[in-house]
């Protein structure tokens, strides 16, 4: 099978436009007259992206969250979704519906349209495409952290990873880790309020790690995080502990949509959000405990989705 | 399973925007600044949308003309797009990403993003948005066709079903017919240059008239259409004949992509058309051959896709 970073290696030939930013950022940035035009695809499987014991309204719910989440990172205000929708059981097709609705209700985004297909066999695949409307320019980027700045990330990281092991179980989970993984929250106003005051954003999707070091070579610097600094909840923290290896599990995994940017040093915040760490000149993500360097993880994150 | 009918109609239930033009029309319509744009998404699937032995790269080139065909009927002008990619074999993805740069280069226009996925199991899926900005207010829709207008369609209709049947038999087609099927053409120029001065227009990608009828009822008005106008080309009448029943199969097929559309009587056309019939006050779609009645035939067209 072609790996993905061969395919997004061959895509990169062929999207030289600038608004495709290389296809190393979380959306496409599209200037048109004085605005500026947010739009981001994602695609979720069967199996892969939700268990097939899912809610399928938390299906509909996680799938407009995570694009609503790349607006976010863009500071963005949503216009709207739409919706490529594989047809399935009608009761799970009913249940998808008022999740839809029901997400879509939460951040008053309008389902502009969309393409309904029939498949008689194998596993459902959808797909989501979120447009908006830039609120800062310009437009935030992955690739403007600068050496000196200080690296930080909103609320708090590895709630999803609990809230997925409670699910794999089959088990009832605390309702914050719970709604991490099934409910997560676009973090659309932070994005919005934290758009004129950082150099580089972009929301952690697939594990803080491996998304602070794409950021880091997008930008041309080198990231070094903390890992003691990483913030975990309470729920988290009682139920995986506050080991290395809990906080490692927490920096690894994705599924967060928590909001990764950094500042010049001494900017005032907004809203709050928990300093991790700092960029240096030079490439490549650095890892420390308390200071103390240690080694990186053999593997940074979720390379898949 | 759901009906794809069903699906839409709670789908409807959601999309109270007007951008989203209650999901019956090609494309959504959003006002941004001074200017309209246009976005759509289709799906295809494997073995519902292209047979197994297709080559990627016509798939490809497919998946982008029928979204660019949708543009065109709205008087777009392309900007990018967006794709949802299945991850499969090494030479299928090469060849589909070959098909997809010959496509984008053909046509001017940009790989914005999206999304790549892998699955282990069950057949491909693929997804593509398109957005272009509209080059005429108003953007032209289904819903406005009244009565005294004249129906016109593009070229000749019927040749992917000829290229699909050659296809299906593992022939080679005359290339018209093959071409028609495997690489059609979206009328980006003939729908830029026909929005002035249509009161209504859309592409046929369901059929002539199931579009037909979708395009009567959301107008609110009656269409005639006279079977013995439908435009056929050469290779098509070669190899199926101008029976009434070659020209019904020409009528139902789907896959044609061109252009439908109303004008008031007289309107000097910019392209050359074929008048197909005439509105009338009323409701529904009623067939003539030499302007004698006819029955409808029992399917109109393509339903899911």
């Amino acid at each position: 099978m072609t790996t993905e970073s061969a395919f997004i290696a061959m895509m990169r030939g062929i999207a030289t436009n600038a608004a495709a930013r290389e296809l190393k950022d979380d959306a496409a940035v599209l200037e048109i007259g004085q605005e500026a035009i947010v739009v981001t695809h994602d695609m979720m499987v069967e199996g892969v992206h939700w268990l097939p014991s899912a809610d399928p309204a938390d299906v509909a719910w996680k799938l407009v969250a995570v694009n609503l989440s790349d607006l976010a990172a863009k500071g963005a205000k949503p216009l709207g979704v739409l919706l490529g929708f594989m047809l399935g059981e009608d009761e799970w097709d009913r249940r998808f519906a008022s999740g839809l609705m029901d997400v879509l209700d939460s951040y008053n985004v309008a389902l502009l349209g969309g393409d309904t297909v029939s498949s008689n066999r194998g596993v459902r695949s959808l797909g989501l495409t979120a447009l908006g409307v830039a609120t800062h320019l310009p437009v935030p980027a992955r690739s403007s952290a600068v050496a000196g700045n200080i690296i930080y990330v909103t609320g708090t990281l590895g709630n999803a990873l609990a809230g997925f092991e409670f699910a794999e179980a089959g088990l009832d989970a605390p309702v914050l880790l719970r709604d991490a993984y099934h409910r997560p929250i676009p973090l659309i106003e932070t994005g919005q309020s934290l758009a004129p005051i950082v150099t580089a954003m972009m929301d952690i999707s697939d594990g803080l790690l491996l998304d602070a070091s794409r950021m880091a070579a997008a930008s041309g610097v080198c990231f070094t995080i903390d890992l003691a600094a990483i913030p975990l909840s309470d729920p988290y923290k009682s139920v995986r502990g506050t080991t290395r290896d809990s906080r490692l599990q927490a920096a690894i995994w994705g599924d967060d949509y928590q909001l990764l940017f950094t500042t010049a040093k001494d900017t005032p915040l907004p809203i709050s959000a928990t300093a991790i760490g700092y960029v240096t000149p030079g490439s490549g993500l650095k890892l420390t405990e308390v200071g103390v360097p240690i080694p990186l993880p053999s593997s940074l994150g979720y390379e898949h989705r």
